[in-house]
């Protein structure tokens, strides 16, 4: 979706047409600004190093307007993040392993440096948003965004609105059943060890199998137990937030032979017992991300359109 | 709350202040009615038999009004029910296991033999809707009630809303890990097998326990196996859907020792992650219900009010 503006849509800049996006990430930043149809018209991706510096490259980007004020910015964060809005530390990191990130203030620094309304959560409840809205999830209100990864991430839209409440959903993290040919792996979670996160993330798949799925031959059993293990998530989903869609994105899911596999495991687990047509026949109900590698910047355009509405 | 009209409140008796609630249950129906303030003036309690005698005696109660039409009615059910407004079975019973009860179309009946709106909803939807407006979740936006008793349910409250989605929260059919002291107990579900309803609804206990737990020495294993099931629950529960409180009630919570074993097992499985003070000091976090074995119908009282309401 990164495009030049034509010159059409050049002529119609003004200051009330563009938005401010911050994919605020563990390693990279990126930054851009676009319209409310999803259209990127510029884009800067840098690494993240320490706060100060990271988030005054961010501000500088988004400030290199040609005096053309942002109509209202988005950031989505790395977590945790604070996003209860009756808290002192609303839009602040929690706390993070990032050193130097603890307890930073995103969306206060953004709203002290720009006059704009500011939005702000998770990269993966964005990312969900961006799925809603332009990708994979259009015309859902209900739906769940996975990132399977360095690390293992959800974002959970209800009613059409991203879940907060006490925090954020923390997916990655919930204890899938051992499978009987998984039993020597003690997982990697510095906190958890086994659960989802520390058995089903690319640098758990390397520690188990030694190497990342595209390297495994399609007989490896490493194939059986990540496909029963997302398989597994997925079912604890539709029991819990009964979503209508499961998006999964993320470096370990570009191998595409793992969707067929996590769909037969997803009906093992439910059993028969949520007998809608939308999940008997799942191959419309868990998808790739339509967004790619884009959700997540986009998510936070989303932020900012929907900030821009008092959202 | 089952009160007895005042004088001063009869004499206020017009169309427009009292709702009809409909509590159906599948050993039981409690048919009420009441006002907005959560107040129950009249109720009828009957067993279930077949759908057209039960719910004729449901509609012959909520008539036998000596003129005074209702504001609206509410409808709390046992699932699964259709909620998908855009079905043409919204409002029905789905595939039961209750002779004679798959696919009766109770929100059909009602609207034919009423004229006022009618509200629909999973019975524990209903009661999580009860607990939020009136008992224990007030002033609360996303909370969990569940129900652990001869099945164990779940309704889920997000932004004030419940939640529906594909179909609406099964909570009951999850898979715990097994506890390592529970390895050769089958489990009930006919579903399942092993599911939390399985493992730890009040037959679960009896199958395993040859007793329910009010009969079991303190010591007995079945307390911590319990505990252990229901904290695991709770904390996949704050993974996923990050409610500000869980509300806990049924038969199997009766026994209120429980309740501080389900925390200490509930911070176990999170194991630090979610270092919340609401989670970390969870005595105002895990919580019986307060409207007791009231809730289901105040739950279909709270259904009417919000259909009046348009909702």
């Amino acid at each position: 979706m990164l495009q030049e503006p034509t010159e059409f849509e050049d002529s119609m800049s003004s200051e009330s047409r563009l938005f401010g996006a911050i994919e605020a990430g563990g390693t990279k930043f990126v930054c851009a600004i676009g319209d409310e149809s999803g259209t990127i018209h510029e884009e800067l991706r840098f690494p993240t190093a320490d706060p100060a510096s990271t988030l005054a490259q961010a501000c500088a980007f988004l400030k290199d307007r040609g005096g053309d004020p942002l109509r209202a910015i988005g950031a989505a964060c790395f977590g945790p993040v604070i996003l209860d809005r009756r808290s002192p530390h609303y839009g602040f990191i929690g706390k993070t392993p990032k050193i130097g990130w603890n307890n930073v203030d995103i969306a206060g620094l953004l709203s002290r440096e720009f006059s704009c309304p500011i939005g702000f959560d998770t990269d993966v409840n964005a990312a969900a948003l961006a799925e809603q809205g332009w990708g994979a999830g259009r015309d859902i209100d209900n739906l769940v965004y996975l990132t399977v990864g360095t690390g293992i991430g959800g974002g959970v839209i209800v009613g059409g609105l991203p879940v907060h409440g006490l925090m954020h959903p923390e997916i990655g993290h919930v204890y899938p059943r051992r499978h009987p040919l998984d039993v020597n792996f003690a997982g990697i979670c510095p906190f958890h060890g086994d659960c989802l996160e520390g058995l089903a993330s690319g640098p758990a798949i390397v520690a188990r199998a030694g190497s990342d799925l595209a390297h495994l031959d399609p007989a490896h059993v490493q194939w059986e137990l990540q496909a029963d293990y997302l398989g597994q998530l997925c079912a604890q989903l539709v029991l819990t937030v009964s979503p209508q869609r499961i998006i999964i994105g993320g470096g370990v899911m570009s191998q595409d032979r793992l969707f067929p596999l996590v769909r037969q495991r997803m009906q093992h687990w439910l059993a028969g017992y949520v007998d809608r047509p939308e999940i008997l026949g799942a191959d419309r109900y868990l998808v790739p991300p339509a967004l790619g590698a884009q959700s997540g910047v986009l998510g936070a355009l989303k932020l900012a359109v929907s900030a821009a509405r008092g959202a």
